[in-house]
């Protein structure tokens, strides 16, 4: 059954004039041609989870907790923007992966990586990087993840997940403000001795900035920069760490510009006070963290000038500024990094990654590099590791995955080959354009419709019409997340054309009609 | 040149007759009936690093700190027992990756994986585990993890590294731990409240127990349970947690039982008085961490009666025993877990495994799964998340990754088809034995032999010593590791044989010769 968005209002009639080919899509022959690797729309067989899912679930069961679980996934069948459940159900996706699937599903190019003889190895025996790389690497982190590195970043550390990027940029942002502070001097032998039990000196009691609504992670240096839900953080141990208000914005941003700004300047203005008495409690700010736009917490939005400031603070008093784009970064917003659309030659210190990036890290700064080498008499050799001092401070076994890699290669290539942040950046004008629409004629159910390329979201008017919005949008194919109490997020894949954008629209349409 | 080993005593005589099958593979014939897809032995064409691996060094150098790197390697001529490097060298490899690949470079078993048209979808598609995971994830785990889980623990957790593994295990452990005091009761408004800004009571203060020259990783959780390594902790903050002494044994353990058993006593006596302390501190302890052999640490053993103890210690205060597995694991002891030695029905209520089980997780009783569904009523829902209260616990993105449980089902079959274990514990007897030899041949240069399996160490006299005979040996064609301050680890992969025992000491010994 082929339906059109039926629109309502002049500016939808706009939306259809400027993006007229987004209907012509759907029918099979077109689709084929257009997007070889897609599928033409949802289909949907049973409702979700259907009885193949549920029974699987029951199994999983014995072994995990399954209670986060959707439904199980038969990714053989599942294409581009099409994600297809064990029940024969086909899902536009919107969601994917928890925002982790740069191209979609079984692109064809990811898939000629892996019949590429010459990659075998790569995957077989996974090396430890820090140690023994392959030749390839320098080539293949150059080709890969420094052709996309941020202003002013020649240096890029891998690491294999999000929390670890984070977690080991912390670390450097630690090591870096104690040299800092020891200048030219080497470590004492109380510095030393009192880092093996946890105690000051040698383990400092410096902090890490963050924000309320934050999210950088669940380990446990993370989890104390991450405020998003409390149930992310009870019964874990954390550490007395200053969390400052991240602007809570009226949107659209450009029709509050006043009070926005003066919003930003309150939560700037408590930044330097937590700052001043951190360090005077004895604890401070060797770092501030901050995505450049908080997912997880809420698709909360502050302006490039609210950033600009908040550089400058860090700054201003010696902390590293520290941009985590572990969800941001690779192209959702319609530049590869958010914080481009800050327009600033030197946006941050340390920008983290992880996610549509398919393995982790973080590139940096050459001052963030942890390997100044000290000369130091008198120490016992078990207290220090002579033969190479640095080196193993940011350390672990696999350091990252060059098998992931291969693939990023690939990702980057079909990212420029197919335009896809001009993509991103067009279909995410249709989709905000729609959500504009949308809350314009439900504004009992759904308000803040905001943002950046397809990296956009809207707030229900509570978190159980949220949650019941997106079940039934799933039974009719397709596939949301929720962030916050009552948001809903869009986090498509950069593959997400016009065409997809209607789609979604009609059967959101749809749901929102029948909820009414 | 074909060499032999030359003994020099009388039981070095009787090692030879034990195994005289030893020196009949050093013919290229022989290894390639035996071992197909194994090389006959080291072959030299430079000093390690040559001249490409300094080039490449230099490359890498632009980006990311090398200061730590070995070598750069040619992955694809690699096989087996045998790592060849980017300048044609090729070395007998005793230290896999820091103890990292099972059944050695570009296995049979493991390139088939890769041909299979069916595993495609899974390298392709990464998946966010914890929410739509594959149809085939539950029979993967079941054939892969749960076929090698330990004594009473039917459920497991799949994490993506080592150091992800233990910071999700301690969660868990808290998470626990809080429940037990909670009893029936939900949190209260005040506990979520202040979980937000990493305060008491909603971030309790509790503890985990853990041992000098301990190593569970570098994240900040399991940082504050690692000490081996003053520099692996500097200018890190880190929490208040109790370290008690592990016990410094005398080496062969059975020629000292009374001393080693008066150490056990002493430190097991130190612990029970730590917990004490730290429960009168406010900072009760959770959970006890410790490794079966602390490898990092410098290769520390401990007898079964010791662990024994401990476990009961735990069970006693309430704390959670946690065996961290992510070295010992995989089969280097000679059983597929180090604990397995210890004879227990009930040795641990968690065990963390990474390196050779190819991704990472934790195994754990039914009592530590977090997904106790709470009814709260009065909460606003941005506190808590109501839908899911629970799953989201322990959670990321990935929790993962299928593509490495393809590979890991596979090791196993070979571990069980090629009875590897048994193998394991051949060499492991073959290379213990010729270490005694060589310690009695060489006693101002080495001491203290000791293993399990082919889980080995020896003490150098001092870090220099140690250093330069690993380098000599490397030049010569073998790769050894170094832990502790002077200890010389040895990590051969599963496949490693008398054939190769007989071979490393061969040379070894020629390296011990010269540094006279």
């Amino acid at each position: 059954v082929t339906k059109y968005y039926t629109p309502h209002t002049h500016t939808f009639m706009n939306f259809f004039v400027v993006s007229p080919q987004g209907c012509r899509y759907v029918s099979k022959a077109a689709a084929k041609t257009q997007v070889e690797f897609d599928y033409d729309g949802p289909s949907m067989t049973t409702t979700v989870p259907g009885p193949r899912s549920q029974e699987l679930m029951k199994q999983l069961g014995q072994i995990q907790n399954t209670g986060a679980i959707n439904f199980f996934c038969n990714y053989e069948e599942s294409k581009g923007n099409y994600l297809v459940d064990v029940d024969g159900n086909r899902m536009l996706d919107i969601y994917t992966q928890i925002s982790s699937i740069p191209i979609g599903y079984n692109h064809p190019a990811l898939l000629k990586v892996m019949t590429n003889p010459n990659n075998l190895s790569t995957f077989v025996n996974r090396p430890a990087l820090g140690i023994l790389p392959p030749e390839n690497f320098p080539d293949k982190i150059t080709e890969s993840l420094l052709s996309v590195a941020p202003s002013g970043m020649t240096r890029v550390q891998t690491m294999s997940c999000g929390a670890c990027s984070n977690e080991n940029a912390y670390k450097a942002i630690f090591i870096w403000y104690r040299n800092k502070e020891r200048g030219p001097n080497t470590p004492t032998n109380e510095e030393l001795n009192t880092s093996m039990i946890n105690q000051a000196p040698g383990c400092p009691e410096l902090s890490i900035l963050s924000f309320m609504g934050g999210f950088h992670g669940r380990t446990l240096g993370c989890l104390a920069t991450t405020h998003s839900k409390a149930i992310h953080k009870l019964d874990i141990p954390s550490f007395d760490w200053p969390v400052a208000p991240f602007p809570r914005l009226q949107y659209p941003l450009d029709e509050f510009t006043r009070d926005n700004a003066e919003e930003e300047a309150r939560c700037l203005e408590e930044v330097e006070d937590l700052i001043v008495k951190w360090r005077q409690k004895g604890k401070p700010v060797a770092g501030i963290v901050i995505e450049p736009i908080q997912a997880e917490g809420g698709d909360n939005h502050a302006s490039p000038d609210f950033f600009r400031r908040l550089r400058n603070i860090a700054r201003k008093h010696g902390c590293a500024f520290h941009v985590d784009e572990v969800q941001t970064g690779g192209g959702g917003t319609g530049k590869f990094w958010a914080h481009e659309h800050w327009g600033m030659d030197d946006p941050a210190d340390v920008v983290s990654f992880s996610k549509k990036l398919l393995s982790g890290g973080y590139y940096h700064k050459d001052e963030l590099q942890a390997d100044k080498c000290w000369c130091i008499t008198g120490v016992p050799a078990h207290v220090l590791f002579l033969c190479f001092p640095q080196p193993y401070r940011i350390f672990n076994t696999w350091m990252g995955d060059p098998s992931k890699n291969l693939f990023l290669s690939e990702v980057l290539n079909v990212i420029r080959r197919e335009n896809l942040l001009e993509q991103v950046t067009r279909s995410g004008k249709a989709l905000l354009n729609g959500l504009y629409e949308l809350q314009a004629q439900y504004p009992s159910i759904l308000s803040r419709a905001r943002g950046q390329g397809t990296f956009c979201a809207i707030d229900a008017c509570d978190d159980a019409t949220r949650d019941r919005i997106m079940l039934k949008a799933r039974d009719k194919g397709v596939l949301l997340g929720g962030c916050g109490d009552r948001t809903i997020r869009f986090r498509p894949a950069l593959v997400f054309k016009e065409y997809h954008v209607n789609l979604f629209l009609n059967i959101f349409n749809d749901v929102l009609a029948q909820h009414k």
